[in-house]
């Protein structure tokens, strides 16, 4: 666990949102790991789900960016981002990310809207 | 539920933050709230033990501002504030809260560090 820092993980995360290498995004998360996004929508569930989730935002996002603080625990923090879509609209989101010892996102909550 | 709004209720809480009126912040909350700031410490539990923390307050911070964006559903919200201690120091901070049907915040969570 010492060698791993969560936090360049958030930034890999945030750089490879939208773009087609949706695998490498994937592998970011624990294989059970869960997805709340929005927070209050149904909890999508492990790596299939995700995959699916996440190859979806190719078409809608252009890019992402880390636009604000990040703060927490080395397992448990929180993050501003923003997401730039294909449209031009710009969103203003705050993540809350949970991490295991091998460095793996276990939980993903997006609060926006 | 209809007529509370809890992004205003998250608004005078900011403004609250280190002022003298330590109840008026607690009155917020509801009786059986939690509060684990920062994120990994120990929960603090009920009116009593929150205004034991929050009367801590007023000697170290002069006050605080919402600094960035909010989002979430209407009963949990993530948002941006900035603390400026007494001492002159800034603290970024992200606050995730949830709200029951009165309009009383359940749970504070403070990412930072």
């Amino acid at each position: 666990m010492a060698d791993v820092d969560n936090r360049d993980a958030i930034r890999q995360y945030v750089a490879l949102l939208g773009q087609p290498e949706v695998e490498q995004l994937v592998d970011l998360f624990a294989d059970d790991a869960t997805v709340e996004d929005p927070v209050g929508s149904e909890l999508r569930v492990g790596r299939e789900a995700l995959l699916e989730f996440y190859g979806t935002l190719p078409d809608m996002v252009d890019r992402a960016e880390i636009s604000g603080p990040m703060g927490g625990t080395d397992t448990e923090i929180a993050f501003n981002f923003t997401v730039h879509a294909t449209g031009g609209l710009e969103m203003q989101i705050i993540d809350v990310m949970a991490f295991d010892d091998d460095g793996k996102i276990t939980s993903m909550r997006a609060f926006w809207g």
